[in-house]
């Protein structure tokens, strides 16, 4: 799902479709506080794309769902899933009104850059030097997640956005990555990503 | 905030304040999605007491922030505080909605197991063998977060459950912790658990 802009919808199964659902409003969360955050428009637009995107999701979740109930048991726990997805769906709308802040170009309070900045988990941005050993290398290979503590949820290349990178994204230097760890996640990332810290993880 | 039974409002700032909202709302994301995973009730439980903590916590944010408006740019910026609370309230909501699946003992689809282990956060349950490293140290020595990729939720010990456990909680053989990450980081935590790994992170 690397370029949201050419998303078409392809028959999944219902799994496929349910994990896709809880991916992106996960996903829409982070961005929007990245969105408030860096007072980025583009991450803010992305947000709302994806609404779209999981409201389609959902339909197709829903149809799916109830066509295949054939006795009172199985109409339950289909109805389980259901719910969930309505829970789900809540919270990308959630994610939504929150980039909204920023797309309405409303004015903000300090206090709202401090908290996203201070709370269990941060938002960062890293610029990543020509020093940085990150330079050249896939996400899958430097498994930054595992090894740092931090998810990159997006990425900025000159004017372009990369959002939801997969493994094999190659980082170069000069990209700007937003991701979402602790403090000392983000904090040790960032000292690798200025070239500071030579190794990553468990090298 | 270990133990939230024990849970009294102390006047803080409306920094203080927002940025425990904020905390609280993402904490009743994953331990809504715990109780689902394993059905655990006392978990779900939780999830609703702590729906009722951040209403308080957002009636006392609006107090202050209201109180705070001399001016009208005062008045919008703080407009922008209401905003964020309001859709961090609606993902707390959607939290409990979740919880209270487990707490009205709904039939629930297979499904719904296999979404949350196969969706990019994965919730995981580690059993702490009498071999592990990480038995007698605490989560600030072991930064377990950074160092694994892994966030504790909650640590069952005997009968006992203690949620969003603080860096100074000291683990110990038999504890059965409950904790976040991508599956990479499960996987690792689980063998450390095991005590089969007997390194973590970069030591």
């Amino acid at each position: 799902m690397e370029e949201w802009e050419e998303y078409e919808y392809k028959p999944k199964s219902v799994k496929e479709i349910f994990v896709e659902m809880k991916n992106t409003a996960e996903f829409m969360v982070d961005l929007a506080y990245s969105s408030v955050l860096f007072g980025e428009k583009e991450l803010a637009e992305e947000v709302i794309e994806l609404e779209e995107y999981l409201d389609m999701l959902n339909y197709h979740l829903m149809v799916h769902a109830v066509l295949a109930a054939r006795s009172p048991k199985e109409a339950e726990q289909i109805t389980s899933i259901l719910h969930m997805a309505h829970s789900i769906d809540d919270i990308s709308n959630a994610a939504a009104d929150l980039a909204k802040m920023i797309l309405e170009e409303v004015e903000l309070h300090p206090i709202i850059k401090q908290v996203i900045l201070e709370s269990e988990e941060v938002i960062g941005r890293f610029i990543v030097t020509p020093d940085s050993i990150l330079v050249g290398k896939t996400l899958e290979e430097l498994k930054l997640a595992s090894n740092t503590g931090v998810w990159i949820l997006a990425v900025r290349r000159g004017k372009r956005w990369l959002f939801d990178p997969d493994g094999d994204f190659k980082i170069l230097a000069g990209d700007v990555l937003i991701g979402r760890g602790t403090q000392t996640s983000i904090d040790y990332l960032k000292e690798i990503a200025r070239g500071v810290i030579k190794v990553i993880g468990n090298e």
